[in-house]
């Protein structure tokens, strides 16, 4: 399957979406509000496009193969005509969204879905209105998309269920592994997931119970090893001898215990922030962050090509 | 640096415990007070030694060279003579483990330290009336500890610095990753962290958000990925133009409205048990069991050969 989609805003996400539509061969218009956005834009990803090329990361595709397939649209509407999806990366704001989203709507096409790269706003808020808000909805990536597989398909009340099965073809036909939520909640479910995780994280540091490098080496050296390849569940379903519920009956007294004192909040940009920060500085100085981001992409692509190569070889 | 370890109780952790010690060529010496247990565990470590070798895991050496190192103790006091180290693992039991510890303590030579494999109990509560208390903590490994490299060192109040640095240069010196926590809390750090997202997960099912595959998908297709490499703190450390305060200053206000709607406990094995367990033996019946955790260790054999391959090659 493959289409047209627009993609409007050319920002960090906007890009990595197109990079992501036209790598499984899908015709990108990127359009931006800020006139020289998105022919800009088309500079930045024939960069990324060769870090890709470089780690194997385009499917066997040449660069220009797949930067022949996105172009910049002059307007919102010729950005959006004849497309099959939209994908919205507006900023982080209401009332930005609606006033996008209500020009938006009218001009697309019959067959377009309509999503939104937001992270932090539920569909409702910005799709109630819409004549045609069954075909809205969000899907909320992992920055880039291009990477890492995960993201969220949320659905709107009125969101029907023919465009989430659309979405959902739609997402898999370019490689990513969607999570296709049965309704709307603040935080979707990975923030929600990484929310839980890092309050009990900071909570740890600020009773003086380890630093931030134990946390992490009990994540990296740790749980996220099977965690990485299975996901939660799949590790408790495995860790009993006759399964999930056998797990929960064994374990679920020991965590119980636990549950009373992870209910206090811990303002993580309070006194714990001078520990954490002062850790994380001695270990990584300010001005080797934009080499470590590069670092953690180089580690991200090998970590995906040995997951499909396992995958591929280990039954 | 290496020296004699004591291995008692001589089950699935304290076998596990054995390899890990005699790979990185400690004397080991298996004691467990059920008489054929410690002699027959002998013959299920070569087996696992067999699948070590397969898989690459036992640094050049050959099954027999780490076998050689690995005796069966006669007696308790035979077990503990001359030892450096001490690994309990009896069952979970705090009358089981006070009694063993009563006796271990004496019989144990004045440079040894006395390390308990307990997930479940604070070592407080087993060591504080010994006479040497101050060389006795909890070490506790996710199993097995010859593939996951990470370890809690627990101290109970009365632990000495220079117990605590003892045993880190111990797990270092084995190949592990210690945790070096600064005081004993029920569940240590990593349960303490698996159990807040475990929570958060069971509560998205049971409040019909999403499938428990769903949770899945967002761990190993999304948030555990860079995980699994960095750790949170610094993944988050890494997602903000100046690093982690930047970070928390940015989303802490996108999570605080979570962790209202995050206090509810919900039953692992009320009603949604119905649903997890219907969705994960769908997924994998429950004579796949043992052939999946067989393909979970292949796995993360897979993964640390990788992670050891990308830390030479990645910087």
């Amino acid at each position: 399957m493959s289409g047209t989609t627009a993609i409007i805003g050319s920002g960090l996400i906007g890009r990595a979406w197109a990079i992501a539509f036209a790598r499984a061969n899908w015709r990108v218009r990127l359009w931006d509000p800020a006139e020289e956005a998105a022919p800009a834009a088309q500079g930045i990803i024939a960069d990324l496009l060769e870090d890709l090329a470089a780690n194997d990361m385009l499917r066997g595709q040449k660069v220009e193969e797949v930067l022949a397939r996105i172009s910049a649209a002059p307007t919102l509407a010729e950005a959006l005509e004849g497309t099959d999806w939209i994908q919205e990366n507006a900023p982080e704001k209401l009332e930005v969204k609606r006033a996008l989203w209500q020009e938006m709507e009218p001009l697309a096409p019959a067959q377009a879905v309509l999503a939104s790269s937001t992270s932090a706003i539920v569909p409702s808020l910005f799709t109630e209105e819409l004549a045609s808000r069954g075909r809205c909805l969000t899907v909320h990536p992992i920055n880039p998309p291009y990477l890492v597989p995960a993201v969220e398909l949320v659905p709107a009340p009125w969101t029907s269920g023919e465009t989430m099965q659309k979405a959902e073809s739609v997402m898999r036909a370019i490689g990513q592994a969607p999570i296709v939520m049965r309704k709307e909640i603040d935080g979707f479910v990975m923030n929600r997931l990484q929310g839980a995780l890092l309050e009990e994280a900071f909570r740890l540091v600020a009773d003086g119970v380890c630093s931030a490098e134990d946390v992490d080496i009990g994540i990296r050296d740790g749980l996220a090893l099977r965690w990485s390849f299975m996901g939660p569940f799949e590790t408790i379903d495995l860790n009993a001898p006759t399964g999930v519920r056998d797990y929960a009956e064994r374990y679920q007294g020991l965590y119980e215990n636990l549950f009373a004192s992870m209910q206090r909040r811990v303002d993580w940009t309070g006194p714990v922030m001078e520990e954490v920060e002062a850790e994380r500085r001695q270990r990584l100085p300010a001005d080797a962050l934009a080499e470590r981001q590069r670092w953690r992409d180089r580690r991200l692509m090998a970590l995906l090509r040995h997951k499909a190569k396992a995958a591929r070889e280990i039954s």
